[in-house]
């Protein structure tokens, strides 16, 4: 039997090439179990309400990036959070039952409060994103999570949650398991961690022409200042793409650059290609899918009225072991 | 034009003869403009999440007390707050940009911490009650709020959150404004406050035999031991009662108890007599609105109906503004 799998992303934006092969990479594989992949609006307020304006826009960019990146809506089902209210309901329920000391405790709340200095973050919303995302989860009774090792402790409070509703109310929401994912970490263009605010990141939606100019500009080994200086492709970021994208040929490439027999602007060059080759067929999928908003609207509408069946029933579930 | 008016209860049972007083009494008049009166079962859960068994059955054993005591759904909007989802939406959405110093520092969150010390209060839920709170009054656009004094600080916490999304993020909601209500305030049969807890209580749902049984067993003035010793009403609970039912009679009453010409048996049974007249029309109507539970439920469906056209309005309008 299919397992039942919830995965989501705040609608930050376009995605770049890092969220996919960190996230829609692996996700295309499991939406051939009972998959639910969820653009978590609300979440995305947690952190923007005072920056808010772009989330609806960004809604429709993830979107067209998960169709473009390989997400089929006849497989699996892609919705807003926002607009399953079953949401926010079981939220306010699980708030209900959940100790301050567990949210005060979790580590991320007090990293991101640290992290995002410039955001006044001591919200009642933002403290309380764990139980919504315990909302999310167990909503859907989802037998497995695809979550990076870091994300261990958010899963953990979601069971804790989920156990702790089961003992006060009796046995509604199964505990979710962790389905640990591989990441193959990517950096930016510049070599530090690939993120829109340090402007290096290479965009699913960038045409051939951009990535070939964002390739040209990337950083290399930067020890290597003449084309015939013999390089380290450890310290090179280009090499970190060849591993992904020009597997085969990495020893060659290797011999080649600690050799000088491989320049620079060749190496590059090869991964332009193969990188193209990967994105292009992303990209134009992309810009045909972007002719029909209206389409985009309709996925959504019929993926939240999926979400809805097993949301609302499980709601109705959880009110009755409650009586409200 | 008439007011929109929004006030509510928790359902924690038969109400007594002081909610009566207290609230009911006052919303008979409140009726008469776009008045909604809620019945908070969400914020019976803030306290009550870990014995909540009673809380559907008290849902109705409330509306049929509003019922009894002269409240009319044809004239008035009654509504269950779980019925209507878009309580828990805007709670949400409110809960984001709310700080959490301002939850921290209402008062009624640290006396009723202290209060209720029986009962682990340091949840999530229970720290955002006033967040809940402010959603139930916003959502419905509401002018004004029936108010005790004691209340003013929570609805000024309500007008603090209306001013701060309106301030992020758009004008949608007006600051309702206090209606201040005079409470008489009536002690119960042993002379301390009326409380459940103290089993001290005379219940709208009373029989007159029970009315008459509890006036009979009613506290006086403890020092008056002997039928022709002298009394001093202004310690007798009797003659509070007397003031409210009786205060035609309150000069001979006084005069006859400080001189002893008047017994505590003849006092209680004029008391009986008044307080039956006020309580017993109620009394029957609770008995034939008791034998068609149906149409509770109708009423409780048709109330939620019409609190929804409105809630769902006022909640996509500030969707829309946040931008989700």
């Amino acid at each position: 039997m299919k397992k039942r799998v919830l995965s989501g992303m705040r609608p930050t934006g376009k995605l770049h090439l890092g969220n996919f092969l960190g996230a829609l990479d692996n996700w295309k594989k499991i939406q051939e179990e009972d998959a639910f992949f969820m653009i978590a609006d609300w979440h995305a307020l947690t952190t923007e309400y005072e920056s808010h304006s772009e989330i609806r826009n960004n809604v429709i960019e993830v979107v067209l990036d998960y169709l473009a990146g390989g997400l089929d809506p006849e497989k699996c089902t892609i919705f807003v959070q926002s607009q399953v209210k079953e949401h926010a309901e079981l939220a306010l329920l699980l708030s209900m039952m959940t100790p301050l000391s567990w949210l005060e405790r979790n580590p991320t709340y007090k990293d991101q409060i640290q992290e995002l200095k410039g955001k006044d973050l001591h919200t009642h919303g933002f403290l309380g994103y764990p139980v919504l995302q315990a909302a999310d989860i167990l909503l859907y009774k989802a037998d497995f999570v695809p979550v990076g090792e870091d994300q261990l402790p958010h899963l953990e409070l979601t069971r804790e949650i989920a156990r702790r509703f089961n003992h006060l109310y009796g046995e509604v929401f199964p505990e979710p398991q962790a389905m640990l994912t591989q990441v193959k970490k990517l950096p930016g263009t510049d070599g530090r961690k690939m993120s829109k605010s340090y402007n290096n990141c290479i965009y699913m939606s960038d045409s051939p022409e951009e990535v070939e100019k964002k390739i040209k500009g990337m950083v290399t080994d930067p020890q290597r200042k003449r084309r015939d200086d013999p390089g380290d492709p450890e310290v090179c970021p280009v090499f970190y793409y060849q591993k992904i994208f020009n597997s085969d040929l990495i020893p060659s490439i290797e011999q080649g650059c600690r050799s000088a027999e491989l320049g620079c602007v060749d190496d590059k060059k090869s991964l332009m290609k193969e990188l193209n080759k990967f994105l292009e067929p992303v990209y134009e999928k992309r810009k045909e899918l972007e002719k029909d908003k209206g389409k985009i609207a309709d996925i959504l509408e019929e993926g939240a009225k999926r979400a809805r069946v097993i949301a609302s029933a499980t709601l109705q579930e959880a009110k009755e072991k409650v009586g409200i």
